[in-house]
């Protein structure tokens, strides 16, 4: 079964790391998620094994895990990162979300957060995670077995931290790791999420589905690492941005219409007529639509990427060839040429609107392959991608710096 | 840093498997232990990252890491236990205990559990970990893409138990593994804790000094399995033993010397002391005893190996000769050639006293190797061990049959 088979996410890394790619990020869900009568669950094995073995089996890219904020132990958390960190030496990082899903809560025996709790909690499990990495510094030393010493405990202390929620005495059990600690990435967030992300964030895993909200969600995230007494360049803002690739826009789109054919198209059909502003006869799926429906279509305002959808309709494509090109997708992208791809992503990063990309691969095992074998060769020829990785750690791909503990600019904003 | 160097777990693990061995052990500790100034902290690493990699870079070997009761909340111990237990197709087990040092409490912002509360947690855990196993039912099929369907949730359902300190929905994310779940091993325990040994444990891992302690222990175990509703053969008791392997005897002992040279030999000197009831020149530590002192010697009634250790200055051997065979170990063992070390289980196990031994290698990292390569082909010779592995997974190894859930014998004991 692909779902649980630690090959599939291994073989996938390694192709990533083919192409010099920063790093794998697992998404998490922590309850049985999906419709499994008919599909395998989503997000259904544990990310920290998964990337433990992952690490074993590569050398460079990074490891990006999503570990809730809202059921564990600070203690345990450091733990498990500060291993898979030392396991790979310095790749790995921590993608820190506090869960909402009552789903998630009931499977703790907890009930869902009230109010700011959900936010109290994250400030004091990340705080509290980031302190216990920094219990253990680099001026501990080496073991020197010669001399009969191990550490100079002076150097090793505890943090003695007490929130309203998580607690910890520490230090840590793990020395430091290549690149200190994980590097923290977050989603993007809102009103009271803002905070933690200016204070901790280096990475933003973000859902833009435009360029325009990706600029502004940059800027706001910006601006909120700027209150916390933090700079802008401390932080990357990495959308998720989607490929479905073919030698031809004809092959791509119909390699990605057998995916769509495994699953029904009438509810799709009508997700995409309320994008359009259009009835649409299920009979005539694959024919362009009549002029005269043609002149009636109106992008639906509250839809993302129904002004494409429209704009797509207008050029002739079929209803059904217009789903194929990813419309109704949950993040933008573009099913076409390796060309089209990397034409994408420059106008993204040359417009400034992102630092990077979360590519997301559609649900073929062979393509991130495509993509690093396409796509990769064609920015790296246009200057936008490195020959290879330019360091070791996580860190280094990403152009931070080295970090052991809470940043120490917090103290001075909060 | 040995300590942080996975490498150094698989090189071990895979000696191990080369000489047909079970299981290997991971012991765990959750805050920092031992002396830093002198020596690296003991149990640092995270026992399932470890063996996850382990699992991914061995085949048949069985994998038991130690995971507290005490902290970890079930759906998430259930979880990464059952991911370990699928990337190793079966191979995973739990020793499943109760943490008590006050340190440890610490580090989780806890206070110490009073009264009856530390095996009530246990007790909540370990069935609410088991139920939750069992939740995802093999009867819910293998995925079947051609017919679009992938499992029959009718055998995948909610578990909604609620303890008092833990509590869990269901069901679990993960399919059941190649063995159905986890084997559970516990410690030895006593009052309160036998309670649990009897209604969860398939492996006791022991820790009796004399073979009359392991026979005892293992009854009691026994008795514990019956009064649960479940019978004696449900429990593999397997003590310590610990080996120093050379040609002859003198070799092994110096070799057990090098490794011991590198801590003082004063404590060590007047622990002796104590056990043999004679007060020991320092400066004569590798002089036999005169007659005189020797007529003298009382072995101390409650330290473990005392009468061992006054038999051997009987015979002549120097306090620190004494020493060197390894009776201020805390487990029994054997300090001489393989052929000895062979008698030694062969006496153990033909007297009915336990079911097989945790080999515990002394701390060069070749030792498990001497084991396997020179212990083993001669237990092999004697019949005492099979050939090569019975099966694919650890209950295969250890003879038990699958199991998914709680056990259903003890609904009628409780």
């Amino acid at each position: 079964m692909a779902y649980t088979n630690v090959d599939v996410a291994v073989r996938s890394a390694r192709a990533a790391e083919r192409g010099g790619l920063d790093f794998v990020f697992f998404p998490d869900r922590v309850f049985l998620h999906g419709d499994l009568s008919a599909s395998p669950p989503m997000f259904s094995m544990e990310p920290l094994l998964i990337l433990t073995a992952v690490a074993r089996e590569t050398s460079r890219i990074g490891l990006v895990p999503s570990v809730s904020t809202s059921f564990n132990e600070p203690y345990a958390l450091a733990r498990q990162l500060r291993a898979l960190d030392v396991i790979s030496h310095g790749r790995a990082g921590w993608n820190a979300i506090p869960s909402y899903e009552p789903e998630a809560f009931a499977n703790y025996g907890k009930p869902l957060p009230q109010g700011n709790e959900k936010y109290e909690r994250l400030h004091e499990v990340i705080q509290i995670t980031q302190a216990l990495w920094g219990s253990w510094k680099r001026e501990a030393g080496q073991p020197d077995p010669q001399a009969g010493r191990f550490a100079d405990m002076a150097h090793i202390k505890p943090v003695n931290l007490q929130g309203r929620h998580v607690a910890a005495r520490g230090p840590i059990q793990i020395p430091p790791s290549e690149q200190g600690q994980p590097v923290i990435f977050m989603p993007v967030a809102s009103n009271r999420g803002l905070q933690p992300l200016g204070m901790y964030a280096n990475g933003i895993i973000a859902m833009p589905m435009t360029m325009e909200e990706s600029r502004t969600q940059r800027q706001i995230v910006h601006r909120s690492a700027i209150q916390a007494g933090r700079t802008a360049d401390d932080i990357r803002f990495v959308p998720f941005i989607g490929f479905g690739l073919g030698a031809s826009k004809r092959e791509a789109l119909d390699r990605r219409r057998v995916l769509e054919d495994r699953i029904d198209l009438a509810p799709r059909l009508a997700r995409l007529s309320m994008m359009l502003g259009a009835r649409l006869d299920p009979q005539r799926a694959e024919e362009p639509l009549a002029t005269a429906q043609i002149d009636a279509l109106r992008p639906h305002s509250a839809i993302p990427r129904s002004a494409e959808a429209v704009a797509l309709a207008r050029e002739g494509w079929s209803p059904r060839d217009v789903i194929a090109h990813g419309v109704l997708d949950p993040n933008p992208g573009l099913v076409g040429t390796p060309d089209e791809a990397a034409d994408l992503l420059q106008k993204w990063f040359e417009a400034g609107v992102c630092d990077g990309f979360t590519i997301v691969p559609d649900d073929q095992q062979d393509s991130i392959d495509a993509f690093v074998d396409e796509v990769v060769p064609i920015l790296r020829r246009r200057g936008l991608r490195p020959a290879d990785y330019r360091g070791a750690t996580l860190r280094d791909h990403l152009g931070l710096p080295e970090q052991l503990g809470i940043d120490p600019r917090l103290s001075s904003s909060t």
